[in-house]
């Protein structure tokens, strides 16, 4: 494995999106500690097929993925393996990307930053957009349930500089956004939305 | 609220779809009582929007819906609401509805019927296309979680004639697949998919 560039910046409340060659590793870090940083995979030469949240748990017959799980694609193949977690293992596949409308909901008066906008405008920047705006990967993001399947938005439980390790298991595009949920708690419990890295190694 | 009509039948391993006025009701019956139901609902005048499983936990903060809940659609706005559950209230909103990719994975060599199709197959028959197969309502899928998030694929707690009764919040259409799943129990153990019916009110 050998590192092939520097970390590149997820920009506060910011999309960002990335080629990804098979076999090469993408590094995201939690530079700030408590930035949940939402996560789509596309398959680079067709798009349509991408990681999918709701494959992925039937494969994997977990809530939340570990070192060692693949994520599927819509068409069932592996494409984006856990290699190493350093940031507490607690990541969401529940919870859809913040929208418009969510923030209308929570009583934002006007246009509030979004995820959903952020894979856009992410993907737009290298001449690319999505498809559908696929259910993401919320790494770092607290969403914990109980027994009897009660969930909540809670701030990260992730450290600062912790990281995930992701295999890239075709060829890619890689989508991320800095999340700018500053209403809940969910970027932690000063709701102050930071940046975010990764790198491709 | 006045019955409209006799039971419809959702034919054995096939899809089934109607146009649905905002205000009616959707009495889906588990007519054998261990029959998978996967449902799910657009708006009937832009079909780009539907209801939307990532969507609606968020807003339900609930694994799995129950009596008084709402459903939201991808433009978080309520579409299908729980009026009433006599099945017991195990549903599931985390699998995908089953496709061609699936059965490969469970090593069926050849064609297997499957949700997905069953979908655009129960739209076509009343000239209608979906503009993507969202993550379907499973009515009756009994997909247990542990403290760990480990999930398992279990037979239906439900009996021969216990129903859910949705209202629509919009017109809509809606469409159904009676399962083909005949590998995994969650048909029941006897792994025989049957029909189920649903009745508009």
């Amino acid at each position: 494995m050998s590192m092939s560039g520097s970390p590149i910046a997820i920009p506060a409340r910011r999309g960002k999106a990335a080629l990804v060659t098979k076999g090469q590793s993408i590094r995201v870090i939690n530079t700030h500690g408590e930035q949940v940083v939402d996560t789509w995979a596309f398959r680079r030469d067709d798009m349509t097929e991408f990681m999918s949240m709701e494959h992925s748990r039937a494969r994997i017959q977990r809530l939340i993925p570990s070192v060692g799980d693949s994520m599927l694609s819509n068409h069932r193949r592996p494409i984006l393996t856990f290699v190493e977690d350093t940031s507490g293992g607690i990541h969401d596949t529940l919870m859809a990307a913040c929208d418009v409308y969510r923030y209308r909901c929570l009583g934002c008066p006007g246009y509030h930053d979004n995820c959903t906008d952020n894979l856009a405008q992410g993907l737009g920047a290298i001449g690319l957009a999505p498809p559908e705006t696929p259910s993401p990967l919320n790494l770092f993001m607290n969403i914990p349930w109980t027994s009897e399947g009660v969930l909540s938005f809670e701030p990260p439980v992730s450290t600062p500089g912790s990281y995930v390790l992701l295999r890239a298991e075709m060829d890619l595009v890689i989508a991320f956004s800095a999340c700018p949920q500053d209403i809940l708690p969910i970027n932690g419990v000063g709701r102050t939305p930071t940046e975010a890295h990764f790198l491709l190694e």
